[in-house]
Protein backbone atom coordinates (compact mmCIF):
# COMPACT_ATOMS: atom_id res chain seq x y z
CA UNK A 1 0.00 0.00 0.00
CA UNK A 2 1.50 3.17 -1.09
CA UNK A 3 1.65 6.54 1.16
CA UNK A 4 -0.03 9.52 -0.19
CA UNK A 5 2.29 12.68 -0.70
CA UNK A 6 2.69 14.15 3.18
CA UNK A 7 1.42 17.92 2.53
CA UNK A 8 4.53 20.47 2.76
CA UNK A 9 2.82 22.60 5.43
CA UNK A 10 2.64 19.78 7.57
CA UNK A 11 6.44 19.30 7.34
CA UNK A 12 7.00 22.70 8.23
CA UNK A 13 4.43 22.02 11.06
CA UNK A 14 6.88 19.41 12.45
CA UNK A 15 10.24 20.94 12.03
CA UNK A 16 10.62 22.28 15.39
CA UNK A 17 9.26 18.96 17.05
CA UNK A 18 11.74 16.81 15.52
CA UNK A 19 14.64 14.97 17.11
CA UNK A 20 18.03 16.62 18.48
CA UNK A 21 21.01 14.94 19.51
CA UNK A 22 21.31 15.38 23.27
CA UNK A 23 23.92 13.62 25.14
CA UNK A 24 22.34 12.24 28.29
CA UNK A 25 19.23 9.92 26.23
CA UNK A 26 17.77 9.35 23.42
CA UNK A 27 15.50 12.15 21.84
CA UNK A 28 12.27 11.07 23.08
CA UNK A 29 9.17 11.88 20.68
CA UNK A 30 5.49 10.64 21.85
CA UNK A 31 3.10 9.89 19.45
CA UNK A 32 -0.05 8.07 18.15
CA UNK A 33 -3.60 8.88 17.15
CA UNK A 34 -6.82 9.06 18.88
CA UNK A 35 -10.70 9.80 18.52
CA UNK A 36 -12.26 12.63 19.98
CA UNK A 37 -13.22 10.92 22.80
CA UNK A 38 -9.32 10.34 23.31
CA UNK A 39 -9.26 6.29 22.51
CA UNK A 40 -6.55 4.46 20.39
CA UNK A 41 -8.69 1.43 19.79
CA UNK A 42 -12.70 0.55 19.87
CA UNK A 43 -12.31 -2.09 22.21
CA UNK A 44 -8.68 -3.79 24.04
CA UNK A 45 -6.49 -5.84 21.81
CA UNK A 46 -8.05 -5.01 18.29
CA UNK A 47 -7.33 -2.55 15.52
CA UNK A 48 -9.09 0.49 14.56
CA UNK A 49 -8.21 2.86 11.76
CA UNK A 50 -8.39 6.53 12.48
CA UNK A 51 -5.94 8.15 10.99
CA UNK A 52 -6.56 10.22 7.75
CA UNK A 53 -4.16 8.81 4.96
CA UNK A 54 -2.18 12.22 4.92
CA UNK A 55 -1.64 11.45 8.74
CA UNK A 56 -1.07 7.84 8.63
CA UNK A 57 1.62 9.59 5.68
CA UNK A 58 3.01 11.89 8.48
CA UNK A 59 3.75 8.64 10.75
CA UNK A 60 6.18 7.23 8.43
CA UNK A 61 7.54 10.20 7.94
CA UNK A 62 8.30 11.00 11.52
CA UNK A 63 9.79 7.71 11.80
CA UNK A 64 12.15 8.35 8.96
CA UNK A 65 12.99 11.21 11.34
CA UNK A 66 13.87 8.47 14.11
CA UNK A 67 16.63 5.89 15.03
CA UNK A 68 13.89 3.22 16.69
CA UNK A 69 10.30 3.25 17.17
CA UNK A 70 9.41 1.61 20.63
CA UNK A 71 6.31 -0.05 21.31
CA UNK A 72 4.77 -2.15 24.52
CA UNK A 73 3.96 -5.71 24.00
CA UNK A 74 0.46 -5.39 23.95
CA UNK A 75 0.83 -3.27 20.83
CA UNK A 76 2.78 -6.59 19.14
CA UNK A 77 0.10 -8.60 20.28
CA UNK A 78 -2.53 -6.92 19.41
CA UNK A 79 -1.71 -5.60 16.01
CA UNK A 80 1.16 -7.76 14.75
CA UNK A 81 2.67 -4.29 13.44
CA UNK A 82 5.65 -3.91 10.95
CA UNK A 83 7.47 -1.02 12.20
CA UNK A 84 8.73 -0.08 9.28
CA UNK A 85 9.33 2.89 7.70
CA UNK A 86 7.68 3.62 4.58
CA UNK A 87 8.65 7.44 3.42
CA UNK A 88 11.01 8.08 1.36
CA UNK A 89 13.60 5.63 0.43
CA UNK A 90 12.67 3.11 2.48
CA UNK A 91 14.67 4.24 5.24
CA UNK A 92 15.22 1.67 8.08
CA UNK A 93 14.31 1.87 12.02
CA UNK A 94 14.89 -0.37 14.88
CA UNK A 95 11.95 -1.75 16.73
CA UNK A 96 12.53 -1.77 20.59
CA UNK A 97 9.88 -3.75 22.32
CA UNK A 98 8.86 -3.76 25.71
CA UNK A 99 7.88 -6.98 26.46
CA UNK A 100 9.26 -7.58 30.09
CA UNK A 101 7.74 -11.35 31.21
CA UNK A 102 8.85 -12.38 27.08
CA UNK A 103 5.18 -12.91 26.01
CA UNK A 104 5.78 -12.30 22.35
CA UNK A 105 6.10 -14.92 20.36
CA UNK A 106 8.95 -13.07 17.78
CA UNK A 107 9.57 -15.74 15.36
CA UNK A 108 5.83 -15.96 14.31
CA UNK A 109 5.11 -12.09 13.97
CA UNK A 110 5.46 -9.99 10.42
CA UNK A 111 8.33 -8.22 11.43
CA UNK A 112 10.71 -11.64 11.92
CA UNK A 113 8.86 -12.03 8.15
CA UNK A 114 10.19 -9.11 6.98
CA UNK A 115 13.79 -9.52 8.51
CA UNK A 116 13.65 -12.77 6.73
CA UNK A 117 13.69 -11.10 3.88
CA UNK A 118 15.87 -8.43 4.90
CA UNK A 119 13.20 -5.51 4.23
CA UNK A 120 13.45 -4.83 8.26
CA UNK A 121 15.79 -4.26 11.20
CA UNK A 122 15.26 -6.89 13.90
CA UNK A 123 14.04 -5.81 17.08
CA UNK A 124 15.39 -4.95 20.37
CA UNK A 125 13.11 -6.75 22.67
CA UNK A 126 13.42 -5.18 26.42
CA UNK A 127 12.76 -8.14 28.66
CA UNK A 128 12.80 -8.46 32.63
CA UNK A 129 16.13 -9.81 33.86
CA UNK A 130 14.40 -12.36 35.62
CA UNK A 131 13.23 -14.13 32.70
CA UNK A 132 14.70 -16.38 30.00
CA UNK A 133 13.86 -16.32 26.48
CA UNK A 134 12.67 -18.88 24.79
CA UNK A 135 16.50 -20.68 22.84
CA UNK A 136 15.05 -20.73 19.45
CA UNK A 137 13.13 -17.23 19.47
CA UNK A 138 16.80 -16.08 20.58
CA UNK A 139 18.79 -17.96 17.93
CA UNK A 140 16.50 -16.55 15.13
CA UNK A 141 16.23 -13.34 16.90
CA UNK A 142 20.26 -13.06 17.02
CA UNK A 143 20.36 -14.63 13.01
CA UNK A 144 18.27 -11.55 11.79
CA UNK A 145 20.44 -9.19 13.83
CA UNK A 146 18.27 -8.24 16.69
CA UNK A 147 18.86 -9.43 20.29
CA UNK A 148 16.77 -9.99 23.63
CA UNK A 149 18.22 -7.01 26.20
CA UNK A 150 17.59 -7.44 30.19
CA UNK A 151 16.66 -4.90 31.91
CA UNK A 152 15.99 -4.33 35.95
CA UNK A 153 12.56 -3.30 35.70
CA UNK A 154 11.17 -2.11 39.33
CA UNK A 155 7.34 -2.48 40.48
CA UNK A 156 6.25 0.83 39.55
CA UNK A 157 6.57 0.83 35.72
CA UNK A 158 7.01 4.36 35.44
CA UNK A 159 10.57 4.29 37.23
CA UNK A 160 11.36 1.66 34.67
CA UNK A 161 11.56 4.41 31.75
CA UNK A 162 15.00 5.73 32.70
CA UNK A 163 16.78 2.58 32.38
CA UNK A 164 14.62 2.02 29.49
CA UNK A 165 15.98 4.93 27.75
CA UNK A 166 19.58 4.35 28.96
CA UNK A 167 19.52 1.04 27.33
CA UNK A 168 18.17 2.18 24.02
CA UNK A 169 21.04 5.23 24.86
CA UNK A 170 23.44 2.03 24.78
CA UNK A 171 22.95 0.52 21.47
CA UNK A 172 23.75 3.85 19.61
CA UNK A 173 20.13 4.98 18.88
CA UNK A 174 19.73 8.71 19.25
CA UNK A 175 16.05 9.44 19.19
CA UNK A 176 12.97 6.86 19.51
CA UNK A 177 9.31 7.66 18.37
CA UNK A 178 7.32 5.67 20.77
CA UNK A 179 3.66 5.03 19.70
CA UNK A 180 1.99 2.80 22.55
CA UNK A 181 -0.22 1.45 23.43
CA UNK A 182 -2.42 2.69 25.42
CA UNK A 183 0.38 1.63 28.83
CA UNK A 184 3.21 2.87 27.36
CA UNK A 185 1.28 6.62 26.52
CA UNK A 186 0.02 6.79 29.65
CA UNK A 187 3.07 5.84 31.76
CA UNK A 188 5.50 8.49 29.92
CA UNK A 189 3.21 11.56 29.51
CA UNK A 190 3.74 12.40 33.19
CA UNK A 191 7.59 12.20 32.51
CA UNK A 192 9.05 15.90 31.31
CA UNK A 193 12.02 14.89 31.88
CA UNK A 194 12.42 12.19 29.57
CA UNK A 195 9.81 13.24 27.01
CA UNK A 196 10.43 15.71 24.03
CA UNK A 197 8.27 16.47 21.81
CA UNK A 198 4.34 14.91 22.10
CA UNK A 199 2.70 14.65 18.38
CA UNK A 200 -1.30 13.53 18.75
CA UNK A 201 -3.42 13.23 15.73
CA UNK A 202 -7.11 13.25 16.53
CA UNK A 203 -9.62 11.76 14.12
CA UNK A 204 -13.46 13.48 13.91
CA UNK A 205 -14.90 10.13 15.35
CA UNK A 206 -15.85 9.04 18.67
CA UNK A 207 -14.93 4.95 19.37
CA UNK A 208 -16.90 4.69 22.18
CA UNK A 209 -16.82 4.12 26.38
CA UNK A 210 -15.42 0.49 25.71
CA UNK A 211 -12.47 1.47 23.82
CA UNK A 212 -9.27 2.10 24.85
CA UNK A 213 -8.54 5.08 26.02
CA UNK A 214 -5.39 7.43 26.54
CA UNK A 215 -5.58 9.29 29.89
CA UNK A 216 -2.59 9.78 32.42
CA UNK A 217 -3.06 9.29 36.03
CA UNK A 218 -2.17 12.61 36.69
CA UNK A 219 -3.08 16.65 35.01
CA UNK A 220 -0.53 17.09 32.20
CA UNK A 221 0.31 20.31 30.92
CA UNK A 222 2.00 21.15 27.50
CA UNK A 223 3.84 24.58 26.01
CA UNK A 224 4.82 25.11 22.90
CA UNK A 225 1.98 24.12 21.67
CA UNK A 226 1.16 23.89 17.23
CA UNK A 227 -1.92 22.61 15.90
CA UNK A 228 -2.35 21.57 12.17
CA UNK A 229 -5.20 21.10 10.37
CA UNK A 230 -5.84 18.50 7.30
CA UNK A 231 -8.56 17.29 5.22
CA UNK A 232 -10.14 15.35 8.35
CA UNK A 233 -7.96 15.37 11.01
CA UNK A 234 -5.99 17.72 13.49
CA UNK A 235 -2.66 16.95 14.48
CA UNK A 236 -1.32 18.80 18.05
CA UNK A 237 2.64 18.63 18.43
CA UNK A 238 3.73 20.10 22.06
CA UNK A 239 6.70 19.96 24.45
CA UNK A 240 5.50 18.37 28.55
CA UNK A 241 5.53 21.34 30.90
CA UNK A 242 7.25 20.71 33.94
CA UNK A 243 4.53 20.89 36.73
CA UNK A 244 7.13 22.68 38.59
CA UNK A 245 7.20 25.73 36.56
CA UNK A 246 3.98 25.33 35.16
CA UNK A 247 1.56 28.19 35.63
CA UNK A 248 -1.43 26.04 34.87
CA UNK A 249 -2.60 24.73 38.64
CA UNK A 250 -4.69 28.59 39.07
CA UNK A 251 -7.28 27.43 36.74
CA UNK A 252 -10.88 27.57 38.57
CA UNK A 253 -13.09 28.92 36.29
CA UNK A 254 -15.67 26.92 34.00
CA UNK A 255 -16.80 26.80 30.83
CA UNK A 256 -20.85 26.97 31.62
CA UNK A 257 -20.89 29.70 33.33
CA UNK B 1 -15.45 39.63 33.16
CA UNK B 2 -15.46 41.32 29.91
CA UNK B 3 -14.86 38.53 26.94
CA UNK B 4 -12.20 39.15 24.26
CA UNK B 5 -13.04 39.86 20.59
CA UNK B 6 -14.32 36.73 18.54
CA UNK B 7 -11.42 36.05 16.08
CA UNK B 8 -13.64 37.07 12.16
CA UNK B 9 -12.15 33.90 11.05
CA UNK B 10 -14.05 31.64 14.04
CA UNK B 11 -17.18 33.54 12.86
CA UNK B 12 -16.92 32.93 9.64
CA UNK B 13 -16.18 28.78 10.33
CA UNK B 14 -19.21 28.72 12.53
CA UNK B 15 -22.03 29.60 9.88
CA UNK B 16 -22.72 26.47 8.50
CA UNK B 17 -23.25 24.77 12.03
CA UNK B 18 -25.34 27.81 13.26
CA UNK B 19 -29.28 27.10 14.00
CA UNK B 20 -31.51 27.18 11.08
CA UNK B 21 -35.47 26.75 11.36
CA UNK B 22 -37.23 23.73 11.58
CA UNK B 23 -40.56 22.88 11.64
CA UNK B 24 -40.25 19.13 13.43
CA UNK B 25 -38.40 20.03 16.73
CA UNK B 26 -35.65 22.44 17.84
CA UNK B 27 -32.68 22.80 16.01
CA UNK B 28 -29.87 21.10 18.35
CA UNK B 29 -26.51 21.97 18.49
CA UNK B 30 -23.88 19.87 21.08
CA UNK B 31 -21.07 21.58 22.35
CA UNK B 32 -18.41 21.23 25.17
CA UNK B 33 -14.81 21.72 25.94
CA UNK B 34 -12.65 19.17 26.44
CA UNK B 35 -9.20 18.19 27.14
CA UNK B 36 -7.08 16.26 25.00
CA UNK B 37 -8.04 12.79 26.84
CA UNK B 38 -11.54 14.11 26.11
CA UNK B 39 -12.31 14.99 30.19
CA UNK B 40 -14.37 17.88 30.20
CA UNK B 41 -13.30 18.13 34.68
CA UNK B 42 -10.42 17.37 36.29
CA UNK B 43 -12.76 15.38 38.78
CA UNK B 44 -16.62 14.74 39.02
CA UNK B 45 -18.63 18.01 40.74
CA UNK B 46 -15.57 19.95 40.27
CA UNK B 47 -15.35 22.85 37.59
CA UNK B 48 -11.84 22.96 35.09
CA UNK B 49 -10.74 25.87 33.62
CA UNK B 50 -10.07 24.18 29.71
CA UNK B 51 -10.80 26.42 27.26
CA UNK B 52 -8.70 29.67 25.85
CA UNK B 53 -10.71 32.85 26.36
CA UNK B 54 -11.16 33.20 22.31
CA UNK B 55 -13.20 29.90 22.49
CA UNK B 56 -14.71 31.21 25.49
CA UNK B 57 -15.75 34.01 23.93
CA UNK B 58 -17.26 31.68 21.22
CA UNK B 59 -19.55 29.84 23.85
CA UNK B 60 -21.17 33.25 24.50
CA UNK B 61 -21.57 33.55 20.64
CA UNK B 62 -23.23 30.63 20.29
CA UNK B 63 -25.41 31.47 23.13
CA UNK B 64 -26.44 34.41 21.13
CA UNK B 65 -27.37 32.40 18.24
CA UNK B 66 -29.94 30.05 20.19
CA UNK B 67 -33.22 30.38 22.16
CA UNK B 68 -32.32 27.88 24.68
CA UNK B 69 -29.17 26.57 26.47
CA UNK B 70 -29.88 22.82 28.14
CA UNK B 71 -27.63 21.60 31.01
CA UNK B 72 -28.29 18.57 33.48
CA UNK B 73 -28.78 18.65 37.24
CA UNK B 74 -24.80 17.17 37.50
CA UNK B 75 -23.98 20.72 36.00
CA UNK B 76 -25.89 23.33 38.44
CA UNK B 77 -25.13 21.47 41.48
CA UNK B 78 -21.17 21.50 40.12
CA UNK B 79 -20.91 24.68 38.93
CA UNK B 80 -23.09 26.97 39.63
CA UNK B 81 -23.31 28.36 36.43
CA UNK B 82 -25.10 31.53 35.37
CA UNK B 83 -26.42 30.45 32.00
CA UNK B 84 -26.36 33.42 30.31
CA UNK B 85 -25.01 35.49 27.18
CA UNK B 86 -22.64 38.05 27.51
CA UNK B 87 -21.73 38.36 23.43
CA UNK B 88 -23.23 41.53 22.22
CA UNK B 89 -25.62 43.54 23.51
CA UNK B 90 -26.17 40.82 26.11
CA UNK B 91 -29.06 38.92 24.26
CA UNK B 92 -31.17 37.34 27.15
CA UNK B 93 -31.13 33.12 26.52
CA UNK B 94 -33.77 30.78 28.02
CA UNK B 95 -31.97 27.77 30.83
CA UNK B 96 -33.45 24.85 30.09
CA UNK B 97 -32.36 22.36 33.25
CA UNK B 98 -33.31 18.43 33.29
CA UNK B 99 -34.00 17.66 37.29
CA UNK B 100 -35.89 14.42 36.80
CA UNK B 101 -35.71 14.01 40.68
CA UNK B 102 -36.08 18.02 41.35
CA UNK B 103 -32.87 17.89 43.49
CA UNK B 104 -31.80 21.56 42.31
CA UNK B 105 -32.39 24.04 44.68
CA UNK B 106 -33.06 27.06 42.45
CA UNK B 107 -33.93 29.54 45.14
CA UNK B 108 -30.48 29.17 46.32
CA UNK B 109 -28.79 29.32 42.89
CA UNK B 110 -26.90 32.06 41.23
CA UNK B 111 -29.44 32.01 38.63
CA UNK B 112 -32.17 32.69 40.79
CA UNK B 113 -30.18 35.77 42.07
CA UNK B 114 -29.91 37.12 38.52
CA UNK B 115 -33.51 36.70 37.72
CA UNK B 116 -34.35 38.45 41.16
CA UNK B 117 -31.87 41.50 39.10
CA UNK B 118 -34.23 40.89 35.94
CA UNK B 119 -30.66 40.05 34.35
CA UNK B 120 -31.15 36.51 33.04
CA UNK B 121 -34.60 34.98 31.98
CA UNK B 122 -35.27 32.41 34.68
CA UNK B 123 -35.36 28.60 33.56
CA UNK B 124 -37.58 25.52 32.47
CA UNK B 125 -37.16 23.05 34.86
CA UNK B 126 -37.77 19.49 33.57
CA UNK B 127 -39.21 17.17 36.27
CA UNK B 128 -39.98 13.75 36.23
CA UNK B 129 -44.68 13.60 36.28
CA UNK B 130 -44.48 11.71 39.81
CA UNK B 131 -42.04 14.30 41.53
CA UNK B 132 -44.04 17.14 42.71
CA UNK B 133 -41.53 20.32 43.16
CA UNK B 134 -41.41 22.07 46.70
CA UNK B 135 -43.96 24.97 47.05
CA UNK B 136 -41.53 28.05 47.68
CA UNK B 137 -39.36 26.43 44.99
CA UNK B 138 -42.19 26.87 42.46
CA UNK B 139 -43.35 29.74 43.87
CA UNK B 140 -39.97 32.26 43.63
CA UNK B 141 -39.50 30.50 40.13
CA UNK B 142 -43.03 31.76 38.52
CA UNK B 143 -42.11 35.01 40.07
CA UNK B 144 -39.53 35.29 38.14
CA UNK B 145 -41.09 34.16 34.46
CA UNK B 146 -39.78 30.43 34.46
CA UNK B 147 -41.86 26.84 35.38
CA UNK B 148 -41.23 23.35 36.37
CA UNK B 149 -42.63 21.18 33.76
CA UNK B 150 -43.59 17.90 34.31
CA UNK B 151 -42.51 15.29 31.35
CA UNK B 152 -42.87 11.31 31.25
CA UNK B 153 -39.70 9.81 31.36
CA UNK B 154 -38.51 6.01 30.27
CA UNK B 155 -36.22 4.37 32.53
CA UNK B 156 -33.72 4.40 29.71
CA UNK B 157 -32.32 8.12 29.46
CA UNK B 158 -31.94 8.35 25.64
CA UNK B 159 -35.60 7.66 24.73
CA UNK B 160 -36.27 10.44 26.66
CA UNK B 161 -34.77 13.21 24.44
CA UNK B 162 -37.46 13.35 21.73
CA UNK B 163 -40.35 14.11 24.61
CA UNK B 164 -37.45 16.65 26.13
CA UNK B 165 -37.11 18.54 22.91
CA UNK B 166 -40.94 18.41 21.99
CA UNK B 167 -41.66 20.12 25.48
CA UNK B 168 -39.34 22.53 24.95
CA UNK B 169 -40.50 23.28 21.21
CA UNK B 170 -43.64 23.84 23.27
CA UNK B 171 -42.13 26.05 25.07
CA UNK B 172 -41.83 28.40 21.58
CA UNK B 173 -37.93 27.35 21.90
CA UNK B 174 -36.55 26.94 17.85
CA UNK B 175 -32.85 26.52 19.00
CA UNK B 176 -31.07 25.00 21.78
CA UNK B 177 -27.89 24.73 22.87
CA UNK B 178 -27.00 21.61 24.88
CA UNK B 179 -23.78 22.21 26.87
CA UNK B 180 -23.85 18.98 29.36
CA UNK B 181 -22.36 17.78 31.62
CA UNK B 182 -21.17 14.54 30.59
CA UNK B 183 -24.10 12.24 30.94
CA UNK B 184 -26.26 14.28 28.89
CA UNK B 185 -23.54 14.09 26.05
CA UNK B 186 -22.90 11.31 26.19
CA UNK B 187 -26.39 9.99 26.32
CA UNK B 188 -27.45 12.56 22.93
CA UNK B 189 -23.94 11.20 20.75
CA UNK B 190 -25.47 8.87 18.91
CA UNK B 191 -28.93 10.15 18.38
CA UNK B 192 -28.27 11.51 14.75
CA UNK B 193 -32.03 12.35 14.48
CA UNK B 194 -32.52 15.17 17.54
CA UNK B 195 -28.40 16.63 16.89
CA UNK B 196 -27.88 19.03 14.06
CA UNK B 197 -24.52 20.71 15.14
CA UNK B 198 -21.70 19.13 17.11
CA UNK B 199 -19.32 21.69 18.15
CA UNK B 200 -16.10 20.48 21.00
CA UNK B 201 -13.05 23.01 21.58
CA UNK B 202 -10.28 20.91 22.52
CA UNK B 203 -7.83 22.49 25.06
CA UNK B 204 -3.82 20.95 24.88
CA UNK B 205 -3.80 19.50 28.48
CA UNK B 206 -4.60 16.07 29.88
CA UNK B 207 -7.15 16.42 33.02
CA UNK B 208 -6.24 12.90 33.32
CA UNK B 209 -7.65 8.97 34.28
CA UNK B 210 -9.74 10.47 37.12
CA UNK B 211 -11.36 12.91 35.29
CA UNK B 212 -15.29 13.11 33.43
CA UNK B 213 -15.16 11.92 30.63
CA UNK B 214 -16.79 12.19 27.42
CA UNK B 215 -17.33 8.28 25.61
CA UNK B 216 -21.00 7.87 24.46
CA UNK B 217 -22.04 3.78 24.51
CA UNK B 218 -21.53 3.24 21.19
CA UNK B 219 -19.13 4.15 17.82
CA UNK B 220 -20.61 7.56 16.66
CA UNK B 221 -19.62 9.16 13.33
CA UNK B 222 -18.87 12.37 11.79
CA UNK B 223 -19.70 14.49 8.65
CA UNK B 224 -19.29 17.55 7.30
CA UNK B 225 -16.01 17.83 9.42
CA UNK B 226 -14.38 21.56 10.00
CA UNK B 227 -11.60 23.08 12.61
CA UNK B 228 -10.54 26.10 13.66
CA UNK B 229 -7.45 26.51 15.36
CA UNK B 230 -7.09 29.65 18.01
CA UNK B 231 -3.93 30.47 19.89
CA UNK B 232 -3.96 27.75 21.97
CA UNK B 233 -7.25 25.11 21.21
CA UNK B 234 -8.41 23.78 18.53
CA UNK B 235 -12.46 23.69 17.82
CA UNK B 236 -14.15 20.80 15.88
CA UNK B 237 -17.64 21.51 14.33
CA UNK B 238 -19.27 18.74 12.74
CA UNK B 239 -22.77 16.99 11.99
CA UNK B 240 -23.37 13.63 13.22
CA UNK B 241 -23.27 10.57 10.35
CA UNK B 242 -26.04 8.22 10.27
CA UNK B 243 -24.61 4.96 10.98
CA UNK B 244 -26.76 2.94 8.70
CA UNK B 245 -25.53 5.31 5.84
CA UNK B 246 -22.02 5.31 7.18
CA UNK B 247 -19.29 3.54 4.97
CA UNK B 248 -16.93 4.43 8.41
CA UNK B 249 -17.52 1.08 9.32
CA UNK B 250 -15.06 -1.20 6.75
CA UNK B 251 -12.10 0.42 9.17
CA UNK B 252 -9.62 -2.16 9.75
CA UNK B 253 -5.93 -1.18 9.15
CA UNK B 254 -4.01 0.53 11.94
CA UNK B 255 -1.58 2.88 13.00
CA UNK B 256 1.25 1.18 13.79
CA UNK B 257 1.60 -0.77 11.32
Amino acid sequence: MSLVPLPPPLITFLVPYLPQNRPDRPFVTLTWAQSLDARIAAAPGTQTKISHPETKTMTHYLRACHDAILVGVGTVLADDPKLTCRYGNFSKIRPVVVDPNCRWEYSKSTIACLCEQHTALAPIILISDDVVPPSEENALLSKHGGLYRAVSLDASPEHNWGTILAQIHACGLASVMIEGGATVINSMLPLCDLVDSVIVTVGPVFLGENGVDVAPSVLVSLRDVSWWTGERDSVMAARLSDPETSEEQEAKTNSAD
